[in-house]
């Protein structure tokens, strides 16, 4: 397990060095992978992508010594800090003004254009700027630093938000090993809870020992609830419906990239470094718009040997109330017809929040519904 | 996958000689093993066991050859029948009258009282008489039949009941590639469905392709359900509730052992042989009175390297109607009291059904409450 966190005496000489050094100041993304990065999230990178692992992650969803690896992470900087810094220099990664982390620049490369369509057209499967990830990517500056990073100040980045939720892999793998769980499921959301993800997730904990419900709270696309009313959600839903000593609640801090298939793969991998053996993977996850197929983010599951992979995806249909069978189900499980299914969409949703309406028993547990109406008159 | 039915002219040939030769009238366990053996449920056994692979099996849970194997296989019969019977020997293994196989007599070997309550302890962890399984093992002749049997005539044993739902190993594993389910979860049950059991075939469902409902129809116990109520209540549940792509309805023709956890292991691997990736082992498979722990039927998979195995145990917990969860949930997944739990015992259940009474909707879906209502008053 990577750990690039210093600590003690060594992140103190470390940071005081940083001082001096060219000041990188992060993106959002760029912060929420510093601290990715860092904690063990990504392992094995133990920084920017280099060159070779940036070009064979494109175009092969692998790293260069071969590791799968299905979304590249870089630092992108633009042309005109970027023209200062050479190769070998060390130089300080901050947020704002404050020094967060080293960084020993082995590359720079260009990221021009044509080298972010490449990556579009490979990682996001189009190059049109409306895809709210491709639209980032192209934001993002024209040349690429590569390098190990250290970690000497967490105080920022990792205490801000969500700090008793903010478990690094090594710590919920000592969790889940002190629950005596051999196997554990993730989930992954941006979004609040309703019916259907507990149902998701309750049935995946059927077949395992625990579940990890791990929301992403990095930077999301306008128009998502905001982070804080969806983990307020997910602890109302804990407290009143779910086996305590089964599930442990945590954030996950990285931006969305809206990759669909290659995101899934990338959010998989994420979650088997935080020791879960099963990961859920919905219809359309990471998804956005029309770009990806319904089932994209699970077959691709199916492109590669699982031991590659190393964790055991659950792959979910579409999940609804059933008047007729009296409960939540699944479009594989359920054999009766649309007219009975309690189903909105997240537009519905957020129309509903918005005009203060609560949402049917049958969508969403009433606290919780009651959190988001909430949530959602402070955000007006 | 091993099929010991001759056919055609071979068979012809061979029904004629058996004609001819010494008779063995077949109890109702040895039948049901027969066809089993025959159809390829027990590969690999190819006959009733020899010594080695009796022994070794009642000891160490292995065939002779080192293959995993919980439940002895044995054709049992009375010392003044086997007294006629010489190593060697071709014999005709009969239903009354009708010769339905020859078997090459290999092996005879003793089968008395201390050796009797030697496999009760070892398979069945009890020499009481109490025991059904045990009380039938006891009942049995003293002498032991070992050696490879060929069927030829499957009229009888395999027509008379359920002809259409009686699958072979060979057409179960056509039926799901047709199907393209390249995962399979196999359903165990002596018992009549009630909500309990959907919920855990349709959680077990939402993780593989396919289902196998696979209620055992040879003998059981006095007191259980009869197999042509339990079979109508499948069919009436399926027909209103499960999707019909999606699941396959075959009878298993073994008769119930009661042995608990070897029996849970022999039911998973005859369900491999039929095709099945998955195996639903619920709490107390297989089970009767006190005789098991709740978790032992589970805990014997842990036991061997899964690949000795061969088949993925699906444990579950206890299921039931909870109000507030509003659902049908697990002793794993709910956290509310047992005062909001909605549960039957199976005593409960025949006594309600007994007086004529319906079972809540919460318990057991009524088309097949119904279906069970009057199957018992024809009972009776």
């Amino acid at each position: 397990m990577v750990d690039r966190m210093l600590r003690g005496e060594m992140r103190d000489a470390v940071r005081e060095r940083a001082e001096q050094m060219t000041r990188i100041r992060l993106d959002s993304m760029a912060l929420s992978d510093l601290e990715l990065i860092a904690s063990g999230a990504l392992s094995p990178l133990t920084g920017f992508m280099r060159k070779a692992d940036y070009e064979r992650c494109v175009d092969e969803m692998r790293l260069s010594n071969g590791v799968l690896w299905s979304m590249p992470v870089t630092l992108a900087v633009d042309q005109d800090v970027a023209v200062d810094i050479e190769e070998g220099q060390e130089i300080a990664l901050c947020e704002d003004d404050r020094v967060l982390a080293m960084m020993e620049v082995a590359e720079k490369f260009p990221y021009d254009r044509k080298i972010k369509r490449h990556e579009a057209q490979e990682v996001y499967r189009t190059t049109e700027e409306t895809h709210p990830g491709v639209a980032q990517l192209y934001r993002r500056g024209d040349v690429v630093l590569g390098g190990d990073i250290w970690l000497v100040d967490w105080s920022t980045a990792m205490k801000t938000e969500f700090p008793e939720l903010r478990h690094t892999p090594a710590q919920t793998r000592r969790m889940f090993a002190r629950r005596g769980w051999r196997s554990v499921v993730g989930f992954q959301t941006r979004n609040p809870i309703h019916r259907a993800h507990e149902y998701l997730q309750k049935t995946a904990l059927e077949i395992v020992d625990g579940l990890f419900i791990h929301p992403l709270v990095g930077e999301t696309k306008e128009g998502d609830i905001p982070a804080d009313v969806r983990i307020a959600s997910y602890q109302t839903i804990l407290r009143d419906y779910y086996p305590v000593d089964r599930v442990l609640l945590g954030v996950f801090p990285a931006a969305m990239r809206y990759a669909g298939p290659r995101e899934a793969l990338f959010h998989a991998i994420a979650r088997k470094n935080y020791g879960c053996t099963h990961f859920i993977v919905g219809r359309d996850h990471a998804g956005v718009g029309d770009y990806y197929g319904t089932y994209d983010a699970q077959d691709i599951f199916d492109q590669f040997p699982s031991e590659d992979i190393g964790i055991v995806p659950f792959k979910f249909e579409y999940a609804f109330f059933c008047k007729k069978c009296g409960g939540v189900v699944s479009a594989k499980t359920c054999p009766h017809d649309q007219e009975d299914w309690i189903y909105l969409s997240g537009t519905q949703v957020r129309e509903m929040l918005r005009r203060g309406e609560m949402l049917p028993e049958e969508f969403t547990r009433p606290e919780v519904a009651k959190v988001l109406l909430e949530g959602m008159r402070d955000c007006e």
